[in-house]
C-alpha cells in the first residue's frame, strides 16, 4: 500500500475535533496552517542560519510582551505550557541557589508542576483553594519559607478555567522578594477578551514570568508555547554556551526547534488580529452558556459559574459517563475533587456539536444511571 | 501588507540550505513534508483522542527498536536529541536515587549534557579522548564512583563524527552495574549504512537507552527525535500521573506534542525505506571524500580521516574564516580543540554546492590570510 494512504488510515482512527469536548487544543486556523507550511524546514535551534525566522520570533515576543504589559520582555516560542513552566521555575531556582528549594503553587496547578518538581529537584508545595477554586493567598503565605524560590499563579486553571487572585499573589511576591510565575497557557488568549477586568500579567510588578500557548486558544499550530520574562536576570539564568552553532548561547529547553509555531502565531495575531481573537472568545463564551443551559435541562448542576469556556458539572458517575461516551466516539474529561464532568468549549465546539453531544449524553446518562 | 507575503519576506532572510555546511539538519524529504501536513493538527499529548497517531507512533518505535537491536523497546518521538538526552539521564537518576548524583560523558559530548546537568542537578564528569577523538574507556572508569547514575557514549560526535567504543563502554556498564545511554542523534541513521562493522546499539547488553533523531539524517521534519529504553524500569521512572487527559500517565518531557514527526518518520522509513537511506549515506560519504580532496588541494589538512559525513580541517584562523564566509552568505562551523574548520556534508550538500563553496573559500582564504 502507498505510504500516504496508509498514513491516512491511521489518521482516520483519531477522534475528530467535532467529537472532542475534553481538550484545550483545537483545529488550527487555516491561515496558521499555511504559515506553518511555509516554515516547515526552519530550525530556530540555529538562529544564525534562520535569521529571518529569528527576527520574526523577536517580533512575536515583542507584540505579545506589549499585549501582556511589557514590550521589553525576553522570551521565546517553545513547545508549550509544560516547557514554559519548567523554564520559569528553572530560572527562579538558578537565580536563588539554595539547598532543597521549594515553590508554592495552587492545588489547582497543572500536573506539569509535578513533572518539573521531579525534573528540577524542587519541592512543589500546594496551597489550598477557596470555595470558588481560586488559590487562597493566606495558604500561599503560610507555605513560604527561606527555601522558597518561586510562587505560581494560574490565570485560567485547567480544571475549572478559574483565575487566581494574581494581584494578591503579586503583592506577596514583592513583600517576600520571591518571583511570581503566571501560568496563562490557556487563559492568556481568553482573559483579555472577557467582559471582566482582571489584572494577571506584567502590569503587576511581582510577575516575573508568564507563559501563554498560542496553540491553545490562539489557534496557532502545535507546537507553539511562549515563555516570557521581565528583565534579563531570570532569562539569563537559563543560558548554556553553544559551540558549533552560529550563536554563542542557548536559552531554550530543547536544541533543534521548529520555527513553525512562530510563523503560525504571527499569522493569527497579525493577520487576523487581537480583535478577531476577541470575537472567537465571545463566540466560545456564548456557546458555553448554551451548553450550560442544556446541561442544566439534562439535570446537571454546574460546579461554579464558568469564568471562561470551561465548565464543570457535579456528577457522581463522571468516569462511567466518560467511558461510555468514549466508547461512542466522544471525548470529555472529568475532575476528581469535586467529582465532576468537565467540558471545554473550544472554537470547534459549535452549536451543532453541542446539540449532538447533548443528545448523545442524554442517551448515555439513561443507560449508565440504569445500570 | 498581506501577512503571508510578510512571512515570505522573513523567510527569505534565512540562509538557504544550499549555503549551509555547518548544520546537522537538512531539507526534509518531500514525502516527509506531505506526511507532516496530513498530521498538522494532531496532539500526541492526548493519545486517547489521537489514537490512530498513537498507534502509528508505537509502530515507528517498534520498527526503530528492531532496527537498533530490540523490537521491544519502550519510547516515544519527542522534540530531538536534547530532550532525549534529558529523559535518559532523568530516568537513570530517578532509578538510582543518590545524593549529588553524577554521570560520566565523553569530553566530546554535545552541550545538551551541560544543559541537562543544570536542569537535573547531576554533575557531568567529562572523560578524556584518545588521539582519534574517541573516549578513553580507562578515563571513563577512573571517573566512576558510588554516586555515578549513568554512563554516556556518543555514536557520531557532533564535532568530528567519531564513534566512541560503545562495546567497551557497555562492558564497563555491566561490570559496574550502571546503565549506559548511547547518543546516536546524528549517527543512528548513518552508522548502520556505512561499510564498517561497529556495534553501538541495543545488541550490546549494557546499553539501556538510545536516542536517534529522524529530523537529522533521517530527513524527517522537525521536530522528530526518538528516545528508546530497553525494558520497563527506566521508562517507568519518567512517568507522572495525568488527570483530565484520556490516559492515566505521561512519560514525555513536554505535554502537548505534535504527531507530525511520527508521520514524517514513518513516511521515510516505510515509504522510502532503510535501503534508500543507505543510498543517501553512501552519496553523502562520496561527497565528503570529494570535499576533502578539494580542501586538501586548497591547503587544508584534515584533523582525522572522516568516519561519517563530518570533516574537520586544522585552521588557526577558523573563526575569522567562518565570519567572512557568513558575511558572504555561507554557514560553516568551527572546533576549538584543535582549532579547526568543521564541515557537515548533509544531503543538501551536492556537487554544485561543494564546487561553489570551495571557490568562495578560496577567495575568502586569500583575503583573510592577507589581512
Amino acid at each position: 500500500m502507498d505510504v500516504l494512504r496508509e498514513l491516512e488510515e491511521f489518521r482516520r482512527k483519531d477522534v475528530p475535533y467535532s467529537r472532542v469536548l475534553g481538550s484545550m487544543c483545537t483545529t488550527p486556523h487555516p491561515l496558521a496552517v499555511k504559515a506553518h507550511e511555509m516554515f516547515v524546514e526552519t530550525n530556530l535551534g540555529d538562529p544564525g542560519i534562520f535569521r529571518g525566522t529569528k527576527e520574526l520570533e523577536e517580533k512575536v515576543i515583542e507584540i505579545l510582551g506589549e499585549f501582556f504589559g511589557d514590550p521589553k520582555v525576553k522570551g521565546y516560542v517553545g513547545s508549550g505550557g509544560t516547557e514554559s513552566n519548567i523554564q520559569a521555575i528553572r530560572a527562579f531556582r538558578n537565580v536563588k541557589r539554595v539547598d532543597r528549594p521549594n515553590i508554592v503553587v495552587p492545588k489547582s496547578a497543572h500536573f506539569s508542576f509535578d513533572k518539573l518538581g521531579d525534573l528540577l529537584g524542587v519541592e512543589v508545595r500546594k496551597a489550598e483553594l477557596d470555595d470558588d477554586f481560586k488559590v487562597d493567598p493566606s495558604s500561599v503565605e503560610s507555605l513560604i519559607d527561606d527555601r522558597t524560590v518561586g510562587l505560581v499563579g494560574i490565570a485560567g486553571t485547567t480544571e475549572f478555567g478559574q483565575i487566581d487572585p494574581i494581584d494578591e499573589l503579586s503583592k506577596i511576591a514583592l513583600d517576600y522578594d520571591i518571583p511570581l510565575h503566571v501560568d496563562a497557557a490557556f487563559g492568556g488568549f481568553v482573559i483579555p477578551f472577557l467582559d471582566i477586568d482582571v489584572e494577571f500579567d506584567f502590569r503587576l510588578k511581582g510577575v516575573r514570568s508568564l507563559s501563554v500557548d498560542p496553540h491553545k486558544m490562539g489557534m496557532a499550530t502545535i507546537p507553539a508555547g511562549c515563555i516570557m520574562f521581565r528583565g534579563d536576570e531570570y532569562f539569563d539564568a537559563l543560558s548554556v554556551s553553544t559551540p558549533y552553532l552560529t550563536t554563542e548561547r542557548q536559552y531554550t529547553l530543547t536544541g533543534t526547534r521548529p520555527g513553525t509555531g512562530v510563523a503560525s502565531t504571527y499569522a493569527v495575531i497579525k493577520g487576523l488580529g487581537f480583535e478577531w481573537l476577541r470575537d472567537v472568545v465571545r463566540t466560545c463564551m456564548d456557546r458555553t452558556r448554551i451548553l450550560m443551559e442544556e446541561m442544566i435541562d439534562l439535570g446537571f448542576e454546574p460546579v461554579m459559574e464558568p469564568v471562561m469556556n470551561v465548565v464543570c458539572f457535579h456528577c457522581e458517575s463522571a468516569d462511567r459517563l466518560k467511558s461510555e461516551l468514549y466508547r461512542r466516539g466522544w471525548v470529555v474529561s472529568t475532575v476528581r475533587e469535586p467529582e465532576a464532568l468537565r467540558l471545554v468549549v473550544m472554537p470547534h465546539v459549535d452549536e451543532n456539536v453541542i446539540a449532538e453531544f447533548v443528545s448523545e449524553l442524554r442517551r448515555v446518562k439513561r443507560k449508565v444511571l440504569k445500570s
